[in-house]
């Protein structure tokens, strides 16, 4: 949770350091439970290993300072969750024939994959607010503005269906990424070694791995091989993105001197600290901040790819994990904040037919004869139905 | 072309200002086209257009004071070609139902497709020269290398393997962007208004037009909705994370130092302009600097979708165009160089074979035991084959 | 020039290949000349490279390919130009103790002169503009608006004073920054040790040459300390957020339904290609699309310069270049068009004062009491007088 | 502090929420002081408002859900202390006349004097040990190595002294930036409308506010005018890159194939989670790391700036928080990494003699002579001497 980031609060306990530390246990539990399910380990020692880390005796707090000296906070981790275990066969069990990599890989893929759940979920929202939208004011007339001028008319349900094609066009991305999500596992240097001399059948124990977190065995380690990371973050770039158009047209639309559509109000939301008439568009500000931090986020992500040297990098893995960490608590935030604002969404028909009114002249000059807007509205009406009918089609399908 | 991006004269013609209006032209009498293939305009008048677009009197240059003042090269390309047809009521229908950003985007996603039927072959050539190396060297042991040290043993083969997957991973992406091009076409405010006064199916016009371009119809215009030129941008940034990659790995392991691998010698590459000995690794050398382009560049096509306001935006779609344009040409003369690289790569199995048998303590201190390390290659091997074995399938499905 | 940046046609001549090869010819002049300045060669010697760098034989078309295989553009040059020397013992001098980098960076920096100049002359000519619209609005009371809602009362002085502000900010460092320019000189590694061979006293050599081309002389190379040439890019980028601010405001003040301020018009400016009635506020979209896009190139810079390892680095010093050239030539682009801008604004003093008498009740919310939003301006006048005196004495200054 | 971010606990308590809460409650303490230093409140009023802001009851949680309702931190902050105050006159009193962004983005302003505080002390002790390194090794020759291939001879004290050299320029705007931070003080919008209606001296309580909290008084707000940040940004990111250039060189420099120059070793520092024999160079990656991200976040800093519409911004303000804070906490844990770094610098001078033996011909070939490398080093030595000159007038220079 972050002050800086109004809103970070809703996703917090999904994304911080107690939420990283639990998910490399539940790797380093899900690695020996693997071990145990291909004969490597027995049963009793993967439960000694699930017990110990069940206790919540390993804190962020109690990782810091060796996470800096170990330059990652997976060999303390396993240190201290070797401890733990007690029993020393069952210790010597922990982490074995995996790197720190494949740890801190794999947990940030659950968090991914939580981030990407939520995102999924939240978007499906907006996505229903923004049809219903669509459908209400698939033949609202209003005045359509490119480079800021008047052009021809449109209609408020196709604004709303543009807004929504924009979610869906992230969606499936999302949605895909998210049901591709592989475990990392390679060991040391990416050629499964020490777990060759385990097993005589290493694949079989990565497979075990990969089905007890429930993710994809890709076949192939993916230390310096980044597509898996940079694949999440265009996906999450992109629904910032979608966002961002949908923030961006509602505080244009809001403006006092335009008011065509507005957020709606909720207590105490929008209040100034000095100007006690203000209901500032608090959702659309801060969905639109997330928007214009996105894509630094992303081009981190792609920029740790590129430099990642030799069977594991010296910095450029390391330059990857908070871009990804807060790439995600970002747009999660941003996702659940546009869920609210589309959920509250007022069209003021009074005040776009005004405009449209006043504008007529220059809504109607490319047809070049006067006449009434609403007759010139072209295929807005068919592209709304074309949108609605794609967005029925993702509805009734199952989120994966 | 540009003395700054060496080996931009490899696709200086086809990202060039004069490919660019060619694209526009292409575009504009593809639209005559469809306006005759749907009875608007007559067979004639489309020949018309299609003749005055042919005569070449449209440069670059005879439009780059009135682009400014437009702010695009649409609308002076436009009036140029509606002087140059001659015939008034042909020329009245150049462009006509079109706006500049149906024009100016269609181009792009034109040059787009240039590009990346370009970055594919160039990608499947470096493919295949790493299969080749993959399958040459699947038993060459060589010292893993992470974080700058000493990891477990690894083999060339895997190395050129790991390499061989990132150029895989990049491929799909890349090819399945390059069949769903869309063309962009919406009228002055994404309605389709004027096109609607002109025919009772304008969907039908459009796919004539897509048709015409052998793009697809995207059933809805995307000014503001920037998924294609993001999704476009996101591929070609990681075929270039990939080779950033390799071309890191090919500089680390050509330190004079190291030696293991190195860049094929061609007469006059990498000479200095003060020392007479030195053969520098001029491609990945060029290559990696590539690699550390591309990421901000795809920032750029985030940020501008992320502020795509109103029907058409005020500066945001502006500041997409010269990043498209500058990462396609940076991206495919990086992908012919690698290309070039990866055929004349060198494997010096002395002097591997040499660091192994130094490194041997090091290489083996995990299994805890001292020996071969060509005991302790773990799934090398068998990640080799892995690859191969989809590569092959790669090479075998017919490039888009 | 290029297409895709509307108006770089008016600075292209300063940035193209041709400038760059005349500006490296112009670093070798000068060097042949500050070795015979320092009794290294002979001025008949030195006199004959002049010539032979005047004859226009060496164009960048003829550079190209061997510029990839160097890997940069001064080996080829420095081959062309001895070849055209002729004399043999002259030819011998040419690049005689020099690297490619020192070439290249001098060449780069005398292109940076010549943009700080003309952003500098382009920012002092809106800062002429906007003082004059300070002072003849000083006390044109205006709605204030922050988050996009009314806020108090401001003055149309206030907002012209505060753009004003923004470029003395901006003019300030980049002033300083011209100032200071240094040439690059360190031989092949940074220790001048060929020129050692020539001359007991280098430093000497390396005064003259600074001297002949009216830069400084850093004391040390900077081959891989790249501090100026980030703070080029953060004085650039400083200059293109200050117009940014410029442009968003009109863009948001001359939307249609605020149209408090206005660009100028001019013949065949702002026209689109289908609809007959529309202005296009073109040049605050321009201006504002190139502050969309200096941030990445910004960071391209620092990028490269975090990474420039060795005593030369390999690939990102190549990641730099085209950074710079495109950073300098959108900033001195974007700079003429605000000036443009700034020379033609239309303040609509009635429009502004309907607003304020329709928005008076939210004005003076904060306040606490109706009345006459004119009584509630606070220090707007005050400040408006004290940006015009700190603008008299940026004025009353040379320019360095 | 953030596991993902290591290293960072070392200053985790200068930039968490905690540290925010606390400095915006000092800013609205001044803020009440200098209203009683103006006459504007009783000193009784005042010294009511700083026992409130001590109480400690102010706590993050406390404020996070009315964060996200009022899109920033400041309203319930001033909600919870004028609660806490008690007394209704001084209640009112609290945060009377300024704004959210007053206190927030002074709050910031806070945090980054103590981060550069911080950086300049921590930069001074790397500069301090590498002035000792430079001293110690003027005479070590070395081999020199561009692109990677070996160049001409060098000395390991110009490797040094150049280190040094990037670290004083960086400190030079460091200690600039410090000294002129500014307070921001402008009222709802930027007029200081509010505060004229309590007292006829606006300025002067703006002085006392400054004056109080040991900042410069601007003499103008600068809500939309962001030089302040972009400069802070850009100083900090400068640092980031001198240091990121010094872990590349240890890095490619401590490859066991090179082994020239090593980081110290420290107990437990640089294990592995698998390798017994490993000291990973863990300083060294950590650095880097923070040099390949700090250039994104400087360019999130200029993109906000560019973006500051209206009176105060719609989410382009918002969008600069994290980043900047983010940055200021990655420089300084780098930074401090940077200083155990070179405290600890080992020189290998056996390694390095034996490169330069056996790399003599390539060392030579410039010189296009045999013999002993150690002849021809130019200026390296004098090259030293001048960094080490200018290092002792920065140490006598007192900190600001």
């Amino acid at each position: 949770m972050s002050l800086l980031s109004p809103g970070s609060h809703r996703v917090a306990a999904l994304f911080s350091d107690e939420a990283l530390v639990a998910a490399m246990l539940r790797v380093e539990v899900a690695w020996s439970a693997a071990l145990a399910d291909t004969g490597i380990a027995s049963t009793a020692q993967a439960a000694a290993v699930a017990r110990a880390a069940a206790t919540g005796a390993i804190t962020p707090d109690s990782l810091a300072a060796a996470t800096e000296s170990a330059g990652n906070p997976v060999t303390p981790l396993v240190s201290a969750l070797r401890a733990a275990v007690g029993d020393s066969a069952a210790a010597a069990l922990v982490h074995r024939g995996l790197t720190s990599q494949d740890v801190l890989d794999t947990a940030l893929i659950l968090l991914a994959r939580t981030a990407l759940d939520r995102l999924s979920a939240e978007l499906r929202s907006s996505g229903r607010a923004l049809a219903r939208l669509a459908r209400a004011h698939r033949d609202t007339v209003m005045a359509g503005r490119t480079l800021g001028r008047y052009a021809v008319p449109i209609t408020a349900g196709l604004k709303a269906a543009q807004w929504l094609a924009g979610i869906r066009d992230a969606l499936g991305p999302i949605e895909a990424a998210r049901a591709g999500l592989p475990v990392q596992c390679g060991g040391a240097a990416g050629t499964l070694a020490l777990l060759g001399e385990l097993t005589p059948d290493p694949p079989a124990t990565v497979a075990a791995f990969a089905r007890r977190l429930d993710l994809a065995d890709p076949g192939l380690p993916w230390h310096t091989r980044r597509t898996p990371i940079t694949t999440i973050g265009h996906t999450v770039v992109t629904a910032c993105d979608a966002l961002g158009v949908l923030a961006a047209d509602v505080l244009a639309l809001s403006r006092p001197e335009v008011n065509e559509i507005r957020e709606g109000s909720a207590p105490g939301r929008g209040g100034s600290s000095t100007m006690p008439h203000k209901r500032n568009p608090v959702l659309s500000v801060l969905v639109r901040s997330a928007a214009l931090r996105a894509p630094q986020l992303g081009a981190q992500l792609h920029l740790a790819a590129a430099e990642a040297v030799d069977e594991r990098p010296d910095g450029a893995w390391h330059a990857e994990w908070e871009a990804l960490r807060g790439l995600l608590a970002l747009a999660t935030t941003a996702a659940a904040q546009a869920a609210e604002l589309t959920a509250g969404l007022e069209v003021d028909t009074e005040s776009i037919a005004s405009h449209v009114a006043d504008a007529a002249p220059d809504l109607l000059a490319e047809r070049g004869a006067p006449g009434d807007p609403a007759t010139y509205t072209g295929s807005a009406g068919a592209f709304v139905d074309h949108v609605l009918t794609r967005w029925a089609a993702t509805e009734s399908e199952e989120t994966p």
